[in-house]
């Protein structure tokens, strides 16, 4: 198995690719630009979905569910929105299909044209606002905290598995406050469960901090993001969260009383994240024998592989049931392969390529000496661990891959981070890749001269500043003094 | 709060449109026939999903995810399934806007224009069975047991709040299997599943049958169908299984080489349930007060009310802690209800519409005595309770509710099934209301004549024949000799 798939060196794309199809986690389909998720793959993804969900609902946010679909009119009424959407949406125009009269098959039947064009939803805020309206008229009915799972859908023009698909799964939280401080606040608050579930769940450190003007959300007033580092010395951006000022309530016309008794504009914010963390995942941890995945992720954890005997299988077969037994008592998932079809060396292949955290090899002779073999994925490490007292050891080693994997990538983000001082500095560091830090003169055109110059754009300005001696105030670029660095990056 | 409900012997549509707005758990979208579910009614909906997909992954179903959109051509391939979506689905047509040279706004932009158009999702037998091609090739990668849990699109002239939406939120099973008798064992097993789920947690009992051909699911060579019994006497359709046969496999080309090294194509069933089912909830067990849940469904299964005091709060609030911290124990969900600004009996009536099955009351007269008062909703009644050993009481009655709601719809669907062995004693049944059981011809003719002349459509053909005295086997309508009794009703 191993061995078809492409090395990073040689090709990050293509290993990345190898990887989604010999992992198991999703393949192309007939329809430009849309994936299919595979059950290995879903899997995994569930596991994300599911720990956030509950991160949601302990920070008092309520699950919904809004319509797909858009009213043309609807996206026009936030002019930054439409024009960050419009050109890349999915437009239904008619209900219904017909025989063609002339026998030329099945066609759009001419007579069912929609009055007003519907926009499958890239992003939910219009219809959202629209409904809380009807929803909000006095400060009792805020906070209104609201998240719904959902697919969206973004005519992108170069697709890649996870990382950009036509369509996708994410979630959307859209709230709705009573002043500008609380609403900022939540965007904040979200932006770190973000963080923690990227540190705690996937073993991902990310870096928070503020968009510029020019990256920010179309209709936002502030961007927050969390930024990742990919093996390939990319950024990845992971997460948003955005304060949205006033701007969609007043678009769509919602206001509240408030204590005092007087009309006011709702304050609102929004925040996602999306299947692309699937490809952030592979790309922080995997190797060049394929997947490797944070144990909380796993969708198998432990998998068991007994060696071949002539005689003596009961043997083996009794000790690997009482450890199952102890592994579902602690809450661990394992997978027990004894499909007598397929050789040990290939089953070790597969797993290895799926990214199972930890493989436990059962065979006589280490029986007869009351061990059994252990391998990790991560380090490639292996070693015989006495039965007595297994389930304990395993789940100690879960723990240690978890946080081993965290460490590893923490050091690889620390190491990533470069300070520049000079455009020379800046254009070597942008080449050997990672995140450059460098003075910046604060305006649009100076970001895009240096996108076009170098590739690179800025991923956010940290609200921790990197360690760094003091070093001129000058833009990277144009020598203008600066307020402040900002982390550049070639990105995903 | 409940006089604003229409009663359900005024007007049931009516009541149910009020439930549904009062109970806070839907609400209309400016999008024709989309609606919004609310956050009380998606937490419905979300112990629904939670339990049904438990059920699918201990039957050795896995989730995957496959696109929202379906090239037009897809849907031609297999012609009974073309000619029952083809009417009523939303066409993807462009994928731009643009702003209009003539300043009249947003508009389409033409240039944009799709080669082929695409198909919002109906329902995805042919995108998921033109990706099985890819995945199956042997005996070996049989079966195949993938659901999903989607949104799709169905162009409904007449919509309803959860019954019938253009949009609405289902799972969807699809199966691949190397025979005939695997695949109608597949088709029979996840009917089952349906109905244990029915009864066990919505408390709501149905009839299992098989659709006649006219009312097959389009593509299906039989259709299995759960049919429950609505408080006017309507039938509702609330979930279908369907053993596809061959059709799709041969439409989209998906063969396996079998144990024998032959070529054969794949057989197959797809099953799902939908949102529908919370009309199905509401409508099996609300009331004339408000929204009526079983236990094992409500968001919130336990409300405590204060009494309002003028001194001692502090120990209610030490007695309602400790109840919380009993209940809490037992995973039983509990909310404490202290809202100084609101009245106790506005409260009451509040958890009432929401369907809250049990109201725990604590005043400080009854403390001194060491009960609460407490009102099941099910039945209204109400009691003192003494403090001690109140949450094994409580889950106790919890269980009670459960069981209560159940007895008393399953009462009412044994009393709504009428054997009708004439014309008359037919009409005077569908008159009446409930499922009318009586021989008909087996013709398609048949079926919509008695449609045509009465509104009742052919439920199923039960699998377990009511009981009943041997009486003619003639058709009610034709007279012609039947081989078999089918039950008919009006519908949902």
């Amino acid at each position: 198995m191993a061995k078809e798939i492409t090395s990073q060196q040689e090709d990050y794309s293509q290993w990345y690719l190898d990887i989604v199809k010999k992992a198991d986690l999703a393949s192309n389909s007939k329809v430009r630009g849309c994936m299919v998720i595979k059950p290995y793959g879903f899997a995994i993804w569930e596991k994300m979905r599911d720990d956030l969900d509950r991160r949601f609902k302990e920070t008092g946010h309520q699950n919904a569910y809004f319509p797909l679909f858009i009213p043309k009119s609807f996206l026009s009424k936030e002019a930054a929105h439409v024009e960050g959407f419009a050109k890349e949406c999915a437009v239904v125009t008619h209900h219904r299909l017909m025989n063609d009269p002339n026998g030329s098959g099945i066609i759009v039947d001419p007579d069912a044209k929609l009055e007003e064009e519907l926009i499958v939803r890239p992003t939910s805020e219009t219809i959202i606002w629209d409904t809380y309206r009807d929803w909000i008229t006095s400060y009792r009915d805020l906070p209104l905290l609201i998240n719904q799972w959902a697919n969206v859908v973004r005519w992108e023009m170069r697709t890649r598995f996870f990382l950009r698909t036509t369509e996708f799964l994410w979630q959307e939280g859209h709230t709705a406050h009573a002043d500008k401080e609380e609403a900022v606040a939540e965007s904040r608050l979200m932006l770190n469960v973000y963080a923690d579930f990227a540190r705690e769940i996937m073993a991902m450190p990310v870096i928070q901090g503020e968009k510029t003007a020019q990256e920010r959300f179309a209709g936002a007033e502030n961007t927050y993001t969390i930024e990742a580092l990919m093996q390939d010395g990319k950024a990845l951006q992971a997460g948003t969260s955005h304060f949205l000022g006033q701007n969609f309530a007043k678009a769509f016309d919602v206001k509240f009383l408030n204590r005092n008794n007087q009309e006011e504009y709702v304050w609102a914010t929004s925040w996602g994240v999306s299947t692309r963390l699937m490809g952030a995942l592979i790309m922080t941890h995997s190797d060049n024998d394929g997947l490797v995945i944070p144990p909380r992720l796993a969708p198998i954890q432990v998998v068991i592989v007994p060696f071949p005997v002539k005689e003596g299988g009961e043997k083996i077969e009794a000790a690997v049931s009482e450890i199952m037994v102890g592994l579902k008592a602690k809450g661990i998932s394992v997978k027990y392969d004894n499909d007598e079809k397929t050789r040990p060396g290939f089953k070790f292949a597969e797993y290895e390529m799926r990214g199972v955290p930890i493989r436990v090899g059962v065979g006589m002779k280490d029986l007869e000496k009351g061990v059994v073999e252990i391998a990790r994925r991560d380090t490639k490490e292996k070693g015989t661990v006495a039965l007595e007292g297994i389930s304990d050891y395993i789940e100690n080693l879960l723990n240690e891959i978890q946080e081993n994997l965290y460490q590893r990538a923490l050091n690889r983000l620390n190491d990533g981070i470069t300070v520049a001082n000079s455009w020379d500095e800046f254009t070597a560091a942008i080449e050997k890749g990672g995140f450059v830090y460098a003075y910046w003169d604060g305006t649009s055109e100076t970001e895009l001269k240096i996108k076009e110059l170098t590739g690179a754009t800025t991923r956010c300005i940290p609200f921790v500043a990197p360690a760094e001696e003091k070093g001129s105030c000058k833009c990277v670029l144009t020598g203008v003094d600066s307020e402040h660095r900002v982390l550049f990056a070639k990105a995903y």
